[in-house]
């Protein structure tokens, strides 16, 4: 019997263990499950004859080693920042280990260390990262492996409202954390490369430079440019590539409206609102705009913004509550706070509403002296509220993967990233099985 | 003998040492000037016998003290971070001392010790701070002896190019420190209160919310606000005033056209731009376009920023150069570096050149029933390079408060601001006789 350690038992968790706990008689597994929330672990095992859920700090050195003691795979759900000591205590013991978070430079270091004592430290298996990298890079091998020259590659993805339950003007309700929502793109300006030239997007352009994007049965979408597309180059090998760019997308029309949040000044969260608590939404809206006892709130607004009476826009505005006298009700909030509070009484998915997982890829390259160009698409609808697209293309990624590193499929070690054949093929291939299928297209 | 020790002999020292020469005979003052640049000392004390130029540090502590003892008055013109410890040096040897600077929260716990001292730490006694308070203050007090009650006060000031050489389309030159004028606004959201609402504008509006002002000969001028006008309340006692702006001037026209970099992204720095070095002024515009090979950088901007043909923008951007293929030249630039090197090339003063300091305050009141208005507006203009308008402005307020604190005709102490009666009133008559001249006119 193989013992797998699963360190977390958040909703970004319920997916992987559902898998891991449905393949747990087939493969001999046990599963242990520990979070700082009993209930949150016992919730997800339900009970299971292979699986227990426990009790967890995982902050606690001499608690972690002891339980991470004697497992042969260890899977960490733990944000972010914390995984680099549960991997050092891993290369201690020798056991492999999983994580869906960014590679930290913290943890890039360890490498050499995991290589000498053969564990492999496999991160960014989860949906963005970790499905992107998979399609992409098997897009890319193939389109090398074909003689093909790699002229420009744009990659997108979205978490969004499923089409059966998107009924608001926005398109669009929270299916991931609302504050990164509201905060996206704050912190610097969006960075990529285009032709071989080098282009920056400050944040306050950020939504008015989009690109629209259709996908076969689900129509058109937005995509705003991330943070930083260059560093992908590294990731991909891409060193020398021309152009390349990473986007987040939205259903069409929700950029320009969200763009007036932005311009109004309501995303900043670096500075508090005097009064805050006692402020109506209307109060909040009012504080933006320019004092004149002569015209309403609405008024000044449209006028500033220059958004004409038939502007699909304004029914955006008006639908979420933002002339409204409605209470803020929270002490020394910030704008971005305040956004967050109106954005969450409209935008939160009902109890039978699903959720959408989005991306597409773009890749145009040069073959026997002609340009050519290859799409690859992918949408997925999640099951409920707690399997859900965002759940289930996270966790069944990494489920997979563990099952993988478990049976010795995959023979690598060092800190990886799943862009490798011998890792991405055989997830690839078996997500198709879950419905999670990219559809690859030869445009030109 | 009265001995006098000035800390740092600066641009902003000049007007100041003169005035405390010219006057040294009648009063029988010595005058020690140091600084860590000999020459500079030496430049502005020019053999005058009642002047002594020396090399001196003030960061070494021991020099510092050596050459603190004995004296009268220390007036420190280091940059503010440094003020603290030449103050607490005056504490202990009972010293009186003057600052331009701003009060900072660590000067201010030192009021109790300075007062116990016996000593005086007068601060924020040049221009802005310094006449701005002292102009203003003078006002309010007028209004309440004679039984007003105040409703707002609004109060801008600004640096620019005198009108005789003022020849270039953005009515503007740099007359103190270029760096600051390109960050301007940044780091927050400007705030104010109007009408007891409190308003928040956003850096990347700042520019697009601006006031018009007219003053009597010298035409109009716009204002945008400064980051936090709230402040004032407290230094000016008024912390119920419903109305409360501060603002820095331009020529009309300047704002909407600094908005165009704004909107760029030209502004910021907090990032690198790749290959900077070797870029064009025309590359380093094109980086913030989007990419289109059928377009001139020309129109992509004017298009971006919807810049019509003849819009007297788009003479002030090309005038300045930003499409021309003049090499950047500067390794790992910030943006904010590139435009403010693009600003110099053409926005520095002429040898010939004078610059001109301007001041413009509003009050409104209630007096006997009826709403009345008292503006205040201060022009002065430099006389050269030297003795500019920012030199003078600085200066001889300082100078003057020096004269008046060694002949006892001041008597305070702790640390304190020019806001007492018995500072502003000898302080502005005094400058009447450099033409340093506010104008009051009763509005309505």
């Amino acid at each position: 019997m193989k013992h797998i350690l699963v360190i977390g038992a958040g909703r970004s968790s319920s997916s992987m263990i559902k898998y891991l706990l449905d393949n747990a008689e087939k493969e001999d597994w046990h599963v242990r499950v520990g979070d700082m929330n009993l209930r949150l672990a016992q919730d997800k095992v339900n009970d299971h004859p292979r699986g227990e859920a426990f009790e967890f700090n995982a902050l606690n050195a001499e608690e972690r080693w002891a339980e991470m003691l004697h497992k042969d795979l260890i899977i960490s759900m733990l944000p972010a920042r914390l995984h680099v000591e549960v991997v050092k205590d891993c290369i201690k013991l020798g056991t492999h280990v999983i994580t869906p978070s960014y590679i930290s430079d913290e943890m890039k270091e360890l490498h050499d260390d995991a290589v000498k004592a053969g564990v492999l430290v496999m991160n960014e298996i989860g949906v963005d990262p970790g499905l992107d990298h998979m399609s992409a890079q098997k897009v890319l091998d193939d389109i090398e492996e074909a003689g093909g020259k790699l002229d420009s590659f744009e990659s997108f993805c979205g978490g969004l409202v499923a089409p059966e339950s998107d009924n608001n003007p926005w398109n669009y309700k929270f299916t991931w954390n609302p504050r990164n929502v509201v905060l996206a793109g704050q912190g610097g300006a969006a960075k990529f490369i285009q032709e071989g030239q080098y282009k920056y997007i400050p944040y306050h352009k950020l939504f008015r430079r989009t690109e629209i994007i259709e996908i076969d049965g689900y129509g058109k979408f937005e995509g705003y440019a991330n943070r930083d597309s260059l560093k992908y180059r590294e990731v991909y090998g891409l060193e020398d590539i021309p152009t390349i760019y990473r986007g987040t997308l939205r259903r069409v029309g929700f950029c320009r409206a969200w763009n007036m949040f932005v311009q109004l000044g309501m995303t900043d969260d670096s500075y508090v609102l005097e009064g805050s608590e006692n402020m109506t939404y209307r109060d909040f809206t009012n504080s933006f705009l320019a004092y004149d006892p002569h015209n309403s709130v609405e008024m000044k607004l449209r006028y500033y913004l220059n958004i004409e009476q038939d502007d699909y826009v304004w029914e955006k505005l008006v639908w979420l509550g933002i002339f409204s006298d409605k209470k803020v009700g929270i002490k020394d909030a910030t704008p971005a706070q305040i956004l967050q509070k109106i954005l969450e009484d409209k935008w939160t998915l009902a109890e039978d509403d699903k959720d959408m997982l989005v991306m597409w890829h773009k890749f145009t390259y040069q073959k026997e002296g002609k340009d050519r160009e290859i799409n690859s698409s992918f949408v997925y609808i999640g099951k409920d509220q707690t399997y859900t697209a965002m759940s289930d293309t996270v966790g069944i990624p990494a489920a997979i993967c563990a099952k993988m590193i478990l049976n010795g499929t995959i023979t690598l070690t060092g800190v990886q990233l799943p862009i490798y054949k011998e890792v991405y093929d055989p997830v690839l291939k078996e997500l198709e099985e879950y419905g999670m299928i990219f559809h690859e297209k030869q445009v030109k």
